[in-house]
């Protein structure tokens, strides 16, 4: 089942220098992790701003629970999730 | 370059039903061939919702917008675009 | 799996009354139906409005969409769907 | 008397740790008790985020603001609060 | 139990000035009938807008549903409803 | 003349407890005053919020204004303020 | 007493245009008598859009509602209202 | 002075045909025209929707005004007003 | 040239006493320069809260700014701005 | 390709000056720098605000990320980003 996630990242200025470096190296081991399984699908920047549209592979809501609610950056993060299905237009076999 | 788009269709409940439905048929024939081309990379449909979230890969916003511009459900569309780079941390080729 | 619905109607005032009549008797029918099934869990109505908060429990998100997109006012309702999963201070067993 | 609330949790970053770790699991405990007297009927994480939608069952709103402000996580919660009451398309027995 | 409701009226500009008119004069008996039993507490219009807050004491969340969905203005009126109970600074009696 | 004011209070979580509530028990006790001199004419809690509705009769905006501005909690309160006058549909003296 | 109003007019496309004429033809000529008396303290236009600020001396909200509520545009206009009072750092003496 | 303009442009589905595009025509023109004269100093297409930012520079906010107020398809557009001036890091000469 | 500005003051609650009723002393005694040159035409505040309408006289869009900016609360301070011009009804002489 | 560009700079008040004062001149060079090279086209504040305009021309999304993302600024700024592309009715040779 596919998930839509967008994740807005909000760094306070006061979170020491070495715990942000830390948590950013930490963010992106994990996120290659869950592309290389086929979980994380896609995963794009907005450009110009600190901010990606993802999509989600997952067994259901509990496992994307599951997985974004252990991301590193999560405590920094503003997330909306919109649930995908096939579009009737749609001739991609990976769009569902 | 990839560009995120969302549509949202609001159809008028007094356009006639022929009108509508031949709309409705005209456009799913254009996003085909557009995605048969390659264009419209990706095509999902939100859950519940007369919306979708597409992935146009174009030359430049010049394409998007002719390409945007002409479909049948246009002038009843409500459209936002978000640019998309290559995220630092993603390990698909083609989620560029 | 669990999502939430929140479906705000609004029909036309010149919708003819006979037509509206029949859509909202077809509406509560089709309910009625999907409340035997055991696919839509919840359904309340917000007090004082032309709107409800539905629970359904579908195999997925293309179900949910199915079902609400054949839904006889559709055409007429605002939806927005929370994807839910299970609470980790939750007890009840039907919360997931 | 139902009423459907959404809470959203916000931890400021600079609050320390155990003082955190203390309130979640008070926290936790009042919600189960809640859960065990039958007055907090329903509880759901949204998928992917710190938040949730719950559903109380309370005498009336003095009764449903009595428990709400004493929650140990209540000074860091967005609240909204949504009265609820039977829909004359449900069936079931206990959505009212 | 206590309901602050705020009413928005709209009435579309093509509906026959007749009928507006009889609207207008039901729901103006309709709320005069509702104050003289008690069940409408309070009633101000908002200063220069065709709008309204009104404060209704009622046994529950059904009771209020009734009364808002049979006022004759209802199809035209955006609505918000919020729960009140005691503030525990109040010293007046009727404030609960 | 009446005015609707809605206060949402937000406590920073890093001002001292016993500021905080040396504030608040000087709010309570000013606000009493108010109410016993007539000018705070109500004073809800909207339920499960740190927030309330209150309805003022004062001289003018001036007067609103004086009172508003030195409530010991100002600093940390968002304030919305809507002038109500008669409503043609109301029989209650004391709403105007 | 001082109350600031924003007018954003809104003229359906399907008002047929001497009806249309005839509203700003009688609203323009209530607006200017209103300015004579006094009332209508200040008119200003926000460039480039159908929409005004303005600054109304009156008794108080019942008389500004009586001057609205009448205007020949009324049931086209977008209306907020914000009361206004002295600025402690103001020296004109009209600014009251 | 420059003043930054967005208009978004909404034609209703029931205006005839040929009103719309009779309107469209001469709205081209007349922004041709502004053109020339060095008034309409850069005019953007929003890329996928029927939407623009337009640079205008004129003597004040009234000229502004009575170009944007009469053009063509002036009753047809949402527009935003943002009066720019010179940046201090700016090195453009014309960006002033 | 006239500028309607709406400014909302937040002023932080570690700021130091001092540090803020400096800035305060200094943005009243600016205030009150500007409007003894006749630059700053009106100012009011909004009943019940720490923001201010204010009118602005100035050469243009430059000038308004440098005032602005310079301001001892500036950096404290939600602006908004709406440039103003002359409304085709206003009979007043310095509505413009 | 051409970008519209918003920022809106919110710098901490805690922030040191020093700091402060550091990164607003490397901000000012770095804007200077690419002005001269011609990708950052135009650059207009927002009269009384800490924000501006931006024009960029780039040979994609991409670019225009690895920009913003290294000004010095960036961790303060809100920004938004408005792909361009060439308006039907434009006369202007570099406005595409």
């Amino acid at each position: 089942m596919l998930f839509q996630v967008q994740m807005d990242v909000r760094i306070p200025h006061d979170l020491p220098a070495e715990k942000a470096d830390a948590l950013k190296k930490a963010e992106r081991e994990r996120a290659q992790d869950l592309q290389r399984t086929g979980t994380w699908r896609h995963l794009w920047r907005h450009a110009g701003r600190y901010a990606n549209t993802s999509i989600f592979e997952v067994g259901g809501a509990q496992e994307l629970h599951d997985i974004l609610s252990t991301l590193p950056l999560f405590p920094f993060m503003e997330i909306s999730v919109t649930p995908l299905c096939r579009h009737p237009s749609s001739i991609h076999d990976d769009d569902r």
